[in-house]
């Protein structure tokens, strides 16, 4: 398989996730717990990956398994992660408001490039440099409020430790990414033995979520367990399994293609779905939206264009050849 | 003389252009008669262009100077179209409001690089390309309204007319910078004399203007000549020696450099601008400002950075250095 296949699948997914996920409301309410969601799509992910292991066991050469503890015991940490980044976030929003937090999201694009540099050694060219910078310049100029719009005044007038919060979440939701990329290739293990691992702990660290939840709300409602698939109704479970897939293919990413690829399929799903909101739900077209389509589509060309595309220079040389070709298979990783 | 100092400077210039211009109202009104202006800015242009000559025919070599007929007769043709472009301009704001039109004139960028390869068959790179439509991109980004602004439901709500108008002016306007340079490295005249007959039919064209203008009020204030300093302040003749200035220096990139590094060259003017407004006239800065100086900034990079910077390719392969030093050559003249 190769991996534009795959991102483009995760664009189409990630996109259909917003789409699905407003649907799923009713009257702009969530009828169902929204924190029942993630916990399913682990199992879902876990399901998955057994059986895909399972069936990988019947064939030989048996997949490679890692088992011994120091390797396992890298595992939930993108769990940890992902923990603390998620109250972070909360902490942020009560600084500043939905749309400049929207908006702050774009610097993750860059703190990814600036991770995948530092933690992960990947040189990227001062072409591919800015092409990061201006996927996060198109996708925030698409969100630009315009005229008429409520919630102009408050954006960018929040207290400074807003801001610095803003930027912590940015470089935690980059790391997540990057430690996952590291871990999945860190061996040869199977995808789908990493997968288990992966999930596995995904799953408990979101049961405890629940069970947090719940305490916190003093079992109001009684444990969650009792009331997991309330309000649950078609959209819930096609939210469900869409949430599930996407995170298979980005795991897949991780292991054979790497973090960038996989904020591009993101960003790019991002103004798919502006578009399709424009269909779906009767938005507006701005000229802003317009404009970050267009830097979004020169930033994806400038990064993953053969350098000599980008600069019409003659395929017939062959010695810088060599050079160019070593350039772009580091950036294109295949299946 | 660099190019890069000259297109420097007039971006400097073209930036107090504006300013001068907001500054030589008082209370938002022409105290004198803004026609006036370039009529004056080509005599001084005429009369800088004759010293200069003049100065260059003291010494030896004597400067090469064409006076065939054939020749000259080609340097109206500027002035013609500069007309045209005026009537068009004026026939699109009955269509579109000066918002719309602005936004449109954006277009002016993409049109000219397209006259460049079409009529002058300069060719450019794919990234000199994707360069030049985000340069365009990042300067409309800048000037999309903000939340609370006024004239915002109006844009782009224009009869198709309107549209075809403005694509008409962006046009012509590139027409005239095009052709501006195909004249100028015609024959290696010397650049003085080219201004000089450039010069004299510019004079003559506003001096024409000025009469219409006349006609058309019925000689209500007596003939343009026996008011022409009314209403004159120290600001306006600095708008004066400014366009004056401007036009010597853009005339001088024509020769020596070429259409795209004056595009740049105002492009960045109109940001300058749009930062040293918010200091002098109060204006609340926006994200879109910053984001559009970011975009053009990369497009610059883009465009005039050497191919190997860009890519990070090593100076010591040799066999493609050529290669590259050809193509950068082509886009980087040299005085």
């Amino acid at each position: 398989m190769q991996w534009y296949f795959v991102a483009a699948l995760l664009t189409v997914l990630t996109s259909s996730q917003g789409i699905l996920t407003t649907l799923s409301q009713s009257n702009g309410e969530y009828k169902y717990d929204y924190a029942t969601v993630p916990f399913l799509a682990e199992i879902f992910k876990l399901a998955v990956s057994s059986l895909l292991l399972w069936r990988e066991c019947q064939k030989s050469p048996l997949p490679k398994m890692t088992t011994e503890w120091k390797t396992v015991a890298l595992f939930p940490i993108p769990s940890v992660i992902y923990l603390i980044h998620n109250n972070v976030q909360f902490a942020t929003l009560t600084y500043v408001d939905t749309s400049t937090y929207q908006i702050m999201g774009n610097l993750k694009i860059v703190t990814t490039g600036l991770l995948f540099r530092m933690f992960l050694g990947r040189r990227l060219s001062n072409l591919q440099w800015m092409a990061i910078v201006l996927l996060a310049v198109g996708t925030t100029t698409s969100q630009v409020r315009g005229c008429g719009e409520t919630s102009c005044e408050s954006l960018f007038s929040a207290p400074i430790q807003g801001y610095m919060l803003g930027v912590l979440s940015a470089c935690l939701s980059a790391l997540a990414g990057i430690y996952t990329e590291f871990l999945m290739k860190k061996n040869n293990d199977s995808l789908y033995w990493q997968n288990m691992q992966l999930y596995t702990f995904g799953t408990l660290f979101n049961m405890a979520r629940l069970l947090v939840d719940d305490f916190r709300g003093g079992f109001e409602n009684g444990p969650w367990w009792q009331r997991i698939f309330n309000g649950y109704t078609i959209t819930t479970w096609m939210v469900v399994l869409n949430l599930g897939s996407t995170g298979l293919l980005v795991s897949w990413l991780m292991k054979h293609a790497d973090n960038i690829v996989k904020v591009y399929s993101t960003s790019m799903a991002m103004l798919l779905t502006m578009i399709l909101s424009l269909f779906l739900f009767n938005f507006k077209p701005t000229l802003q939206l317009f404009l970050g389509i267009i830097i979004c589509m020169m930033s994806l060309h400038m990064y993953f264009a053969p350098p000599n595309m980008l600069l019409d220079m003659p395929l017939t040389v062959k010695p810088e050849e060599e050079k160019l070709v070593e350039v772009s298979v580091d950036r294109r990783p295949h299946s």
